[in-house]
């Protein structure tokens, strides 16, 4: 296939490991990078990512004259995991006729929570002929587009289990204060108030899951209770007393016919004893999947993200979800 | 949605076992039914595959006169493994407009085998603006599809292996015999050279895998050889003494640079310890998969074909592979 073009949005922790991962294949060009961050704009984004060598990008805050000059196939768009923000951001970009892939959790199945904003953004899409595709590890493929594929060998289904259990002992310092590490349970609870300790995806997940069977979700729900320390955890970066909070579960849970039919568990702390992700498909046959230590998060969401972006750009158009795309994997 | 009209061509186990499972479906309706066997012409295709009562299709051999009168929207091919034995009447069927979804094994990836039928039949759906898939729990999902899939969320990808091994003691007769259970060393041998007993397939997952991943295969290999009982077996079927053949193991590899890259192992015994399907993707990440206890291959294959129709039906015209296919899923 021949190179594609394109554009970085968006040039966080996320954003500049994808211009990583960018960098080291032979089917892509960065033609531009924006970022509002002043402090970002003028920079390479090369060198902002940590790379070696500039690749001869500047970051710049203009989209118009990033995208109107350089024949740009797709935007990589990694500004925020929130549809209401990130509507405007797309609707603008579709003006300019590319293609979009993003990390953005809440747009990976909109379709029932936000039916609006997906028309606005599948008409818009569809009018200038391009696709829009949220992906990312969880939501996106884990907790979602894995079981559903698993269930197309099935006669049939009645219950969809994953669960994700994450060790995170030797995971970064910010990933072990993300999953509230550390904290008192009272501590804990503040966070959770403030929505600033939360997985965003579960209800995306299961909307795709049940939307994709058939499945009438009566209720969904999103329960996030800490994991307490039951005994003295010490690891190189922190002591946990016992009592306090080595982590978080999170559960979300599709109700079909007055019966949980879906039940998602992301469970991530500090002296986990095994990481996993596992799928039980109660039908017939039943199916149950086990990978052994978990995918990597941090490398998946990236990877997946560039993957994506062949197929979303020879894709139907339209807004996309990962239940109606054509099949990803990697490539060089 | 609506109702899909279907026509199932080739009624035998396979054929009738989807005849069963698109009856328990409310999206499908069988409005045809075709068999070159005379002693099949005539009967009902619910009668013909055991349901209780008759659905009111009879079975004919006139594809003609099925195809011209009852608005179809698909044709369910189950009629041999052999692409050159199907290309006639995939050829014929797309002269009337229908999508096509079958089990041919060899239609599963035939782009590096046989490029000309593959071209033949993607012209013809193309013009005709249908798609024909072939899909089957393996090739077409195990082996290929589902480690294909996995790798989206890899930042690179270095070797792929896939084994299914199968514990054949509990499974049905015809199995035990097709795996070349209770054979001596010498039928066993005898029965390859006839090419009688032989998984169809590996070599086509693997064409899937390297075309997709963008590798370049220098060879493929696909060797039989018998799984030799070690001490006496004995099962409600039949007794095998140690030194004659409790199975098969059939190993596909994939050459790339010098390395096998590719690595199918497809193993079936009478006495075999554990049943599972695996996939070890060495990369980064590395994945480690396993389905516990295996995916039952009699349901799997059937289960997909049905579930595949609808997207098939709505999918971009031209022969496509479950390399490029949108998601697959149950649904009721």
């Amino acid at each position: 296939m021949g190179k594609i073009n394109v554009v970085q949005m968006g040039l966080g922790p996320i954003g500049n490991q994808i211009t990583r991962f960018l960098a080291e294949r032979k089917n892509f060009n960065i033609v531009g990078a924006i970022d509002a961050d002043e402090k970002k704009v003028g920079q390479d984004v090369g060198t902002l990512a940590g790379l070696p060598e500039p690749i001869g990008v500047k970051v710049s805050k203009d989209i118009k004259s990033v995208l109107k000059n350089n024949n740009v196939d797709a935007v990589i768009l990694t500004t925020t995991s929130s549809l209401a923000s990130i509507r405007e951001q797309i609707i603008n970009l579709l003006e300019y006729g590319v293609n979009i892939v993003t990390t953005c959790e809440e747009l990976s199945y909109p379709w029932l929570t936000n039916p609006e904003i997906s028309r606005e953004i599948d008409e818009k899409a569809k009018s200038k002929k391009v696709s829009v595709l949220a992906t990312g590890v969880n939501p996106g493929f884990l907790m979602d587009f894995l079981p559903l594929s698993l269930t197309s060998v099935c006669r049939s289904v009645d219950k969809i289990t994953v669960e994700r259990i994450q060790d995170a002992t030797f995971r970064r310092i910010p990933f072990q204060k993300k999953i509230g590490a550390g904290l008192s349970i009272k501590e804990f609870h503040e966070k959770v108030e403030k929505g600033i300790l939360r997985h965003v995806g579960l209800t995306e997940s299961i909307h795709m899951i049940a939307s994709r069977l058939g499945w009438k979700l009566e209720k969904t729900e999103d329960i996030i209770t800490p994991v307490i320390a039951t005994r003295l955890i010490k690891t190189n970066n922190m002591t946990i007393q016992p009592g306090d909070v080595a982590g978080v579960q999170q559960v979300g849970r599709g109700i079909v016919d007055g019966q949980v039919a879906i039940n998602l568990v992301f469970r991530a702390s500090v002296g986990e004893p095994e990481s996993r992700d596992s799928i039980i498909i109660e039908g017939t046959p039943r199916i149950e999947s086990t990978i052994h230590g978990g995918v990597n998060g941090d490398i998946a969401t990236c990877a997946i993200m560039v993957n994506s972006i062949p197929v979303v750009v020879h894709s139907r158009p339209g807004l996309r979800t990962m239940s109606d795309i054509e099949t990803l994997s990697f490539f060089k």
